[in-house]
């Protein structure tokens, strides 16, 4: 145990929108800090590119380093906000490779390079603490691997991305298109000029990564992550959806089944009942179902610099804590070794929406095609039409590789006019 | 650091319906706590009265004892689960004292005696850890005192109690009378026999002054909770909340003001778009606002034999973990010194529902009343009646003193014929 008095002292690597505000926060919360910390928390300095441009009342000249490695050796704890792979990756690794602890919000770095993280901090014994990776402000990381450490998760669903929700009840609510909700976004500043990473799934699909990985106790790679995003959800999915109660969210999924572990990211139509449809806006939440425990849900502001540097600053008084008095927070646990399923073996349900030929016969011809591949129907609605009749169907649980062959069986019957969208359905 | 393969030693007391379900799991996931704890968990015994007493398999004769002090004296690890203040309490500090960190779920144990609890173990530099004791299995501890420890919490407010939850969603959902809905709660296994300590709102005092205290960095003891409970809630009172986009709730409320902190209990009008309005059943969920979070929601069941168990184990892998790889977790932190408001200080909204005489100038002298007392009015609509006009009115934020004198002048106004209910509205 080292002096309480003793500063610990810290290094923040890249004041953009989360790391200004922890700088902030640091400045403004010193004495409260101390208290929860048992010893005071001194920024010894912040990296930028560019010490010259103004920063604001709370980032003097004074603070400010070009000299990365410099600033990173002589801290007690790291806290990378810059994001991206390099040099975040190799300034991490030189902090703990230094006996630094260490703090980040990069989720990007840690779907593609978290076991290598992980060891190194474990070799070092020191910290490595993500909270902000997973779901901004929302605490995730410790109720999953502390609070949850006796019970076993069976399933995460979640919705990890606040662009795509607040595009997806926009269309739900006012009856937005696709396009119009999104461009309403970008103005908004909810979505990006170039939107693709969160409306193709791929933020969705590294915070599942993770998630994954925490939840299963064992590694979980970007790539074992199925990945669909939402730009091809129609103002008419949304209508079909709330006529049977049902809305659609894009969710990260996550689950354990007796022949392995399943991750993915696609839209799905989840039951009006559910406590995710009611998370409306940019807001996130993640909703885990464990056999003992049963569901739990966890919601709040998956972004924004000042609900983002919550959640650094969590992290940041625990590992402070433990450099103060000693400890350590829990260590990677990856001792299982569950098979990792390709998507084609997940079971899912899927709810088709097709336009069929107005004749008789033509429900049984489709009936075939799914009774062909083993794929049970529950439950069958025709809805009348100009040319052709609309059918929606929804299966039971299958293989996705059945529903797959099933919906290429239904594109090329006769009785079929058109395949208009298939949505898988999850959260019963 | 002791040698990772020496087993944890674990004393259960009280096996019911919590304590059953964590020998039970304690047994079936041996081997997977032991990877998460990084040692074997091993059942030193279960304390229990009668040892003749047939209690199943996962309970033969050979590990219980009726020798409690014996058996802490033994024990790494103290899992007190008999509820009730004694013995509770001095086997507690027993354990205490012999050097065994504690996990407990008793909140009226930790709502009476906290402090003296928390300063021994403190003093023993052990654990004293108590997630299972505020909402079940719903993490809420480590997620107020560590992933929000670099934040200032402003506000709780807690559907901590299902039986009271169960009633008045019940009563909103179905239409159900008070009575009714209680009968069904009892016959359902919802409530008890006599169920005062939940309908009277003493139960969710005692997770209210725990949370006040997490939260607030402070004591809050249970003699600050100001506590009103649901019996007096009628039907009429659920439609006429139905009427204006609101649903009642029985909340646990911890406000910090500039003025300092208030912790009450009471029946509240929550708008229908509160995440809290959609929590039904026997549901718990703790919406908590913070100054650099926002708003976090945390929902589950909160109570159980299985879940509760799942919230005990967590605790108890981290408590088992500090054990064989050294650490601790946080201390009680309660530096803070703010003012214990008593309710007739706190600032909240009224909703008053009348019947007034049906004439002109009616409204004009009930408003007089509010203004003599500085109350302002928001929102005011009539409704025709029979014998009397219907008169509802909101209130902006006003002292509770204000408003129940207020409420007392109305009672004697010529104007008005009855008061017939007085809630509180939050969460707006
Ligand atoms: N924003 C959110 O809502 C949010 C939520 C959860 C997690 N995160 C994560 O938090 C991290 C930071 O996000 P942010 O939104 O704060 O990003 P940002 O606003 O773009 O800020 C990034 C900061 O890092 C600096 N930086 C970037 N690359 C650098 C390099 N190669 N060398 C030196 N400095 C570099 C930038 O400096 P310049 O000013 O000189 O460009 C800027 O100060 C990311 O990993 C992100 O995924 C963000
Ligand atoms: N049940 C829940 O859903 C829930 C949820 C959250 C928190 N909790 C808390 O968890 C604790 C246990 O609750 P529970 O529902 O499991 O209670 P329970 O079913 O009544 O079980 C209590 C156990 O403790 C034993 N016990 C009680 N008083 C004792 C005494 N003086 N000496 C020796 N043994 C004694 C009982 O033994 P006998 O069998 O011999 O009577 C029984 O085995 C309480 O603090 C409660 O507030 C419960």
């Amino acid at each position: 145990m080292s002096d309480p008095a003793k500063p610990v002292r810290i290094a923040i690597l890249g004041p953009g929108t989360v790391g200004s505000e922890v700088v902030r926060l640091l400045s403004e919360q010193g004495p409260d800090l101390a208290a929860r910390v048992g010893a005071p928390l001194e920024l010894a300095g912040v990296y930028v590119r560019d010490t010259s441009k103004d920063r604001g009342p709370h980032l003097p000249a004074t603070v400010l380093t070009s000299d990365a490695s410099a600033l990173v050796a002589g801290a007690d704890v790291v806290v990378e906000l810059m994001g991206g792979i390099e040099p975040a990756r190799t300034l991490i690794l030189e902090a703990i490779a230094g006996g630094a602890s260490v703090v980040t919000a990069n989720k990007a770095l840690l779907a593609a390079h978290g076991p290598e993280l992980y060891e190194a901090a474990d070799a070092a014994n020191v910290d490595l603490y993500f909270e902000a990776a997973v779901a901004g402000a929302i605490p995730l990381v410790r109720p999953v691997r502390e609070s949850l450490a006796g019970d076993h998760i069976t399933r995460i669903l979640g919705i990890v991305n606040g662009t795509t929700n607040y595009i997806l009840d926009e269309m739900t609510r006012r009856g937005l298109s696709y396009d119009v909700a999104l461009k309403q976004a970008q103005e908004l500043g909810y979505a990006e000029a170039d939107p693709t990473a969160d409306v193709e799934g791929h933020d969705a699909a590294a915070k599942a990564a993770i998630l994954a990985s925490l939840a299963f106790h064992q590694r979980v790679a970007l790539e074992d992550v199925y990945c669909e995003g939402i730009s091809a959800i129609t103002a008419e999915d949304v209508i079909a959806a709330r006529e049977t109660d049902q809305v659609i969210k894009l969710l990260a999924i996550a689950e354990r089944t007796p022949e392995g572990v399943a991750v993915r990211v696609h839209p799905a139509l989840v039951p009006s009942d559910h406590p995710l449809a009611g998370v409306h806006g940019a807001f996130n939440a993640v909703f885990i179902e464990a056999e003992s425990a049963g569901g739990l849900m966890f919601y709040g502001q998956g972004a924004g610099g000042t609900p983002t540097a919550s959640a650094v600053l969590g992290d940041l008084v625990s590992v402070a804590r433990h450099r103060a008095n000693g400890g350590k927070g829990p260590r990677e646990s990856h001792y299982a070794v569950h098979d990792v399923l390709p998507i084609e073996a997940a079971l899912t349900r899927y709810c088709v929406r097709m336009a069929v030929e107005d004749r008789p016969g033509v429900l049984s011809a489709v009936a075939e095609v799914f009774a062909q591949h083993g794929v049970g129907i529950e439950i069958v609605r025709q809805v009348p039409g100009q040319t052709h009749a609309g059918l929606i169907l929804s299966t039971y649980a299958a293989p996705e590789r059945d529903l797959r062959a099933t919906v290429e069986g239904l594109r090329r019957s006769d009785a079929v006019a058109a395949v208009k969208s298939v949505l898988r359905i999850e959260g019963e």
